[in-house]
């Protein structure tokens, strides 16, 4: 199996191309190669597949009626599990399809279980990710329990289901545990839990817990989601989101009701397993 | 740069060849390298070149005599210090020498910075390291700190410094951070510190914390401080010693003076970066 490895502010990801869908990896495997001393070791694997291979049982309706040979992003998490989305991922991603030379940049259509996306190659070199709509939920109305403590927190979905709890001393929170949240009913597919410092308009802190990879050092959904109800909060609209996490720095735009990722994904190494 | 990475009871290493000694990777080389998300990750590096380009004030004097185009096994910490041994590196070392087609085996003499060793893959596919003469220390002449705790150790050497420390519960230490010693001048190049349940004679649990490396999963040279510090506390000799390390099960014979280290040898994976 070739491979390629690449990370987006330290959220690392093993791409590979798998044009004709005939690399169904196992749950087994999935942990095997994201097993950072036995495997090759990442937080997700990033498979690259045509559309019309995909079963159309896992797609959303919107998918049906894409080009066939659109470039499918099978997103997995490093315990074996599917995820709707991947905001990272698809930057990664993105840059994986260009810099291979399976399709030509600088913009290009992704599909993905949560919808049609599409990531570009800016000017200065980093990459964006468009992330869609960003649904938010009521404010405050769930609680979330880590290590001990509780924290309000506001639905908001990019795809898949975030928590978002403004708090303070975040650097101080154990999170080495999933979190877990009340009313059991609000999150029926687990949820990504966002902590987030409000350091005044356009400008946060963030720690994540990752549903299925545990703490990572950034999530892109999360970013997102995390800036779209940081937004609600201050007085005036702001044009862009700084948000710091621990692998570095990413940026967030609205425009025309979607969200946008910003920040570096570079590819470091490829290999053969 | 080619590399391949590999592993010993998930103590695991970048390995590459560089025969004419033209790759002389710097500390913050390595520590990029060793990056588990943004290079390619593990416990160290090992660097195959030839004996003859290593400059002798780095070398024991006991190599001055060997072929001069012997494989000498260049180990770095993740941290970018070098080390003068690395028992589960020799074995991956071994592994990668002959897979790679760069020497015939199934035993390898190699050069290292602790004198002349040697590798052998056995008939059951695992590998084992000559790691030389242990020479140990008074009983219990050392204190050792960890996480808020005391323990007493004996001083072992196995080409590099180990501080062996007989106690219970080792699943409870806190060894997140280097433990430090007393007396100071004890160990005046650091310490490897293993801490390790004696299960009767024959078989031990342990845990170890690498100089420069963090807690690892297995520590070769450490697994062979703690067989032999034990062997001198059981009433009859024993032929082989097991030894478990939260990576897998280790065994260590004495022969002749000499100890060695046997156990699984795997590569992984090969890449480019």
């Amino acid at each position: 199996m070739n491979f390629t490895k690449g990370h987006g502010s330290k959220n690392d990801f093993i791409c590979f191309a798998d044009p004709d869908g005939q690399i169904e990896l196992t749950a087994e495997q999935v942990r095997f190669l994201c097993d950072r001393r036995a495997g090759i070791g990442a937080d997700g694997i990033l498979r690259a597949v045509r559309l019309k291979h995909i079963p159309p049982a896992q797609l959303p309706a919107e998918l049906f009626a894409q080009d066939p040979d659109t470039w499918f992003m099978d997103y997995r998490n490093a315990d074996g599990t599917m995820a709707e989305m991947c905001g990272n991922g698809l930057r990664v991603f993105t840059r994986f399809l260009i810099d291979s030379g399976l399709t030509e940049g600088p913009t290009v259509n992704v599909a993905t279980r949560a919808g049609m996306r599409s990531g570009r190659i800016l000017a200065d070199g980093s990459v964006e990710a468009s992330l869609g709509k960003v649904t938010l939920g009521t404010p405050d109305s769930v609680t979330i329990v880590a290590g001990g403590r509780r924290f309000s927190g506001t639905p908001a979905d990019v795809g898949n289901p975030h928590a978002v709890c403004f708090t303070t001393g975040i650097a101080q929170i154990n999170i080495t545990k999933q979190p877990s949240w009340l009313p059991p009913k609000a999150f029926p597919n687990g949820v990504n839990v966002e902590f987030v410092e409000d350091l005044g308009p356009g400008k946060l802190n963030l720690r994540v817990h990752e549903r299925g990879s545990g703490e990572t050092l950034a999530c892109g959904t999360g970013v997102v989601a995390a800036a779209a109800v940081a937004a609600t909060r201050w007085p005036e609209p702001v044009q862009i989101v700084e948000v710091n996490v621990p692998g570095g720095t990413l940026y967030v735009r609205f425009f025309a009701g979607n969200a946008y990722l910003i920040g570096p994904a570079v590819l470091t190494f490829s290999g053969a397993l």
